[in-house]
């Protein structure tokens, strides 16, 4: 095989969920672009990993010190959504439905993989609220038992502060779920954290 | 979101089989990969871009203007295998099973699509076997409609040639798949094509 396509193919399948086959159909597609779009694109890669910053007080991803949505005056600067990663930062953000603030912890606590709480940015949560003028932490985790755990931890960390109110989004049954398919313990929350309707 | 984060998730989400939330997890791969690695990626696929050549005489991706297939004195250069496209060569040398040469196509005939006979490389192939001493040329087309019709039309072309052998690959039931699931047509052919076994 060609030198140079086997070091673009070697590179590429490092990415996960690539392996080599898929590598090879990414290669052949780089050669039917224009040179110039391959060009932006390793640029634009290269200009990400350098530049990028992580938010002084959120730990969301950010071009700046400060996030846009941290410096943001219109969003209600009293309530912090914590979230395992920057990816559910987008996800919130996509519904449309959320005006407050964020904050990224980083992973979750997971001691399989050697992850403590002081590997996550909790005590940057911490010092927010002692500076800011916060009044509610919407802890929006993973329900995973790693999750689960971290936000056992997080809670214990939060209780010390007065007079701030803890929540965590709602467990429950998802929109498109079926109920057939959905395990006891989903089921048992959702009955037990019901809603009125009427 | 961040604009440096918008960018290369708009620039990843260009390749094929890549959406947006694809895009996103490979960004956040390249975060997790050193600055290095990330660098030596888009290094590597910007270079295969730029200095790669098609072989002057089976089209074959190379780095140089003759591949080292066709440049390799230990094959047999009285043999060519026809193939549509690069990946074909690849998979049929990983086969370790075929020590001629190769020509690819660059795709077959495709009127839907646009593609002529003169867009695809047939005459380049008539010239090598004008020049030099072939003594059969393999077609190894897909069986689509497509691959068919350019299997048909090279074969009228090249039945111009004296004294050329023309053969096809085999067409039959794969290793591992089961005749339940076999289309009519394969096993028509399977059948009419039987091969002695004892």
């Amino acid at each position: 095989m060609s030198k140079l396509l086997d070091g673009v193919v070697s590179e590429l399948s490092k990415l996960p969920g690539i392996g080599r086959r898929t590598a090879l159909r990414l290669a052949m597609h780089l050669l039917r672009m224009p040179k110039e779009e391959v060009a932006d694109m390793t640029a634009a890669i290269d200009k990400f990993r350098h530049d990028i910053k992580y938010c002084k007080r959120c730990n969301n991803l950010s071009d700046e010190e400060i996030c846009p949505i941290c410096s943001n005056p219109a969003r209600d600067h009293s309530v912090i959504c914590v979230v395992e990663q920057v990816g559910d930062v987008i996800s919130i953000e996509n519904t449309g439905q959320y005006n407050g603030l964020y904050h990224v912890l980083g992973g979750v606590i997971s001691p399989m993989q050697g992850v403590g709480p002081s590997d996550l940015k909790i005590d940057l949560l911490l010092d927010r609220i002692a500076q800011e003028a916060v009044r509610e932490v919407i802890l929006a985790v993973s329900t995973t038992v790693e999750g689960e755990t971290t936000q056992f931890y997080i809670t214990r960390r939060l209780e010390q502060c007065a007079g701030l109110k803890i929540t965590s989004i709602a467990r429950g049954i998802g929109f498109g779920d079926e109920l057939e398919y959905a395990d006891e313990l989903t089921i048992a929350h959702a009955l037990h954290n019901r809603i009125d309707v009427k």
